[in-house]
């Protein structure tokens, strides 16, 4: 679509990623009027982008592109190829992200974009912890990449640093959504954990390159992690903090919930404790989570021919696999038991469940059974 | 009522406690066949026994009564005026328990007889706690007895003989619910502890003297403190102990079931968390359990007439009361905030909202706030 008027593409989708107040739901309308093409949107008339509820100061901004501003956020993005930016309405912007009530217009990143749609559990907490739930949120992070999600959280200090950092250390993959600008780190002390995550997971933030950390920004990337996110796990949180913010998000957004309970004595498992009282459920080890994503994880997968269909499947090939479904031969067997019965380890035999259930080989039983699919003899 | 073949009231009694395989059903049919007379009840014919549902041993039991047997019961009860024998259906025997599902026939007593009807809480768990747990078990304990609450438990090593003695320090009351006939004590080393139960609280038993300890028992003895309980706290228990079978039966009792969470690497915390999750209430402290108790106290607690008509309460008179209605009179508050207001202590204020509330001066809103109720100004 021509766009006399309008800006080249890079630079109009820039642009209309700085646009203040833009909703998505705005921005979508104009890209739907704009034929789904960023540069035409900068070239609507006003009156077509008041229609589509876009405010005054929005449509001047559209109106009066700035070539310097525009220049510098090109030049960000082009300096490292794994840099991107993604508006609402683009295929590349995340589903699960899209349906929350209020999501960003822009999402700028920096690392592996394909993140962005895989299935994350989100980790959050107190950013002063106590050494144990420190380690606590690592062990979760380790166990919940090993059975394939991607671990998400705001690269706080604490809890969220400990997730970030057992991801990277299981040699999974882990998203970290920030307050600032991408070109900034906040806070300072996590630079070097903030270029580890750039090389080997996704970093992400809706505000463009330049902004400086602001007390107002943390809530709003709060809805962003719990948004990316099938459920949202808070390790160590006090009473009245961020944390449970995010994970109130997460619960508003439809989302699983999950808290790790800890001794009444410490003040930072009265966050989770008040969580457990509202519903969010108590866990123990990942595979307390799995269970409950399960379903929502293959929900969220997009759909697959039968196993049956899948003779050459890796699982049909892996004998590793083949131990785990002779030993539920006999009915249906509890974690536990498919540990002794294998010589597995229980991270092992849950990432497998996981897999088998995805492929319909397998299916969770109430009470944390699984059993063989009818007609899924060996 | 005659009973030329029966035997003698005190007799009778410690005979028919005694039969073996006596429902509490069977017994009240018998009672009231028998026109509420234990010695007639030794003198129905057979027939009348077998239509009221006694089983053939139990009709030959009440048939031959034993002189000897007898004569020793007598002299067990007869040794202490604080011992005696309660049966189903007489007045004294308690209501809580007299729903349960299959209440004993027979209670055997020794201490303060009437604390079988007082408002109980049970305070159970592992008999091999952390140092952590029995703290916790003695403070709950402490606490719910400052209350007004009597602590029930089993007598039994660890959490139970945490919480009874936690209720004595206190100089509260407490319940010792015995899997053995209350001429023995089990464990050895809890004898002192007993004999101190039997002096300001109460030991109770479905067993008659000289019953020594037999695993069975136990199970039994878990559904008397439950069923004696408004409610079962679960301090510190392993996945599949005798703790979670009291905790269940208080469930299927219709009575609250509380847990105290603990650190997921201390496998005493798995039994209270597996609770938590199938619906017991997660407990950090006192108030807590008060909070939900409330309301089943007032309905447990004799019709009293509205304060208006009662101006002198002590309540009405106390100071202390008077300062904590006074820190209401802005509205709505919290404990914590009371507190503050008045410098009593948080299970002070905890004990004296809960007397409050059942004179119906106060009324609990959701989020743990307490409001003085409409026209009660002071």
């Amino acid at each position: 679509m021509a766009a006399p008027q309008g800006l080249r593409a890079t630079e109009a989708r820039v642009w209309i990623a700085r646009t203040p107040g833009l909703s998505a739901a705005a921005l979508a309308a104009a890209l739907a009027r704009a034929g789904g093409d960023a540069a035409a949107v900068t070239a609507l008339p006003q009156a077509a982008l008041a229609e589509c509820g876009l405010a005054d100061a929005a449509i001047a901004h559209l109106g009066r592109p700035d070539p310097d501003r525009i220049a510098a956020d090109r030049a960000w993005l082009e300096a490292d190829p794994a840099r991107g930016l993604v508006l609402f309405g683009e295929t590349a912007y995340p589903p699960l992200l899209a349906a929350i009530p209020d999501p960003p217009p822009a999402l700028w990143l920096h690392g592996e974009a394909t993140l962005l749609a895989a299935p994350q559990i989100a980790i959050v907490g107190s950013r002063n912890p106590t050494p144990g739930g420190r380690e606590n949120a690592a062990a979760f992070a380790r166990a919940l990449v090993g059975a394939g999600l991607a671990v998400t959280s705001g690269l706080a200090l604490g809890i969220d640093g400990a997730a970030h950092r057992g991801a990277l250390a299981a040699g999974g993959a882990t998203v970290a959504v920030c307050g600032t600008g991408l070109d900034r780190v906040y806070p300072a002390s996590h630079r070097e954990l903030a270029r580890e995550i750039a090389r080997r997971g996704l970093l992400v933030s809706e505000f463009p390159p330049g902004t400086p950390p602001r007390p107002h920004h943390f809530p709003r990337r709060n809805r962003i992690i719990a948004g990316l996110a099938l459920g949202t796990l808070v390790v160590e949180a006090a009473a009245r903090s961020g944390s449970l913010i995010t994970a109130r998000l997460a619960a508003e957004q439809g989302r699983e919930v999950f808290a790790v309970p800890g001794s009444i004595h410490n003040p930072l498992a009265r966050g989770c404790h008040a969580l457990i009282r509202q519903g969010a459920k108590l866990v123990e080890e990942a595979a307390d989570i799995l269970e409950e994503l399960g379903p929502l994880w293959a929900a969220a997968a997009a759909p697959q021919p039968p196993a049956a269909d899948r003779p050459g499947t890796p699982t049909g090939r892996d004998p590793a696999y083949a131990r785990l479904l002779a030993a539920l031969a006999d009915g249906p067997a509890g974690i536990d038991l498919l540990v002794e019965r294998t010589g597995l380890t229980p991270e092992e035999v849950s990432s497998m469940l996981l897999v088998l259930e995805l492929e319909g080989q397998v299916s969770s039983a109430p009470g944390g059974l699984y059993a063989r699919r009818h007609g899924q003899e060996a």
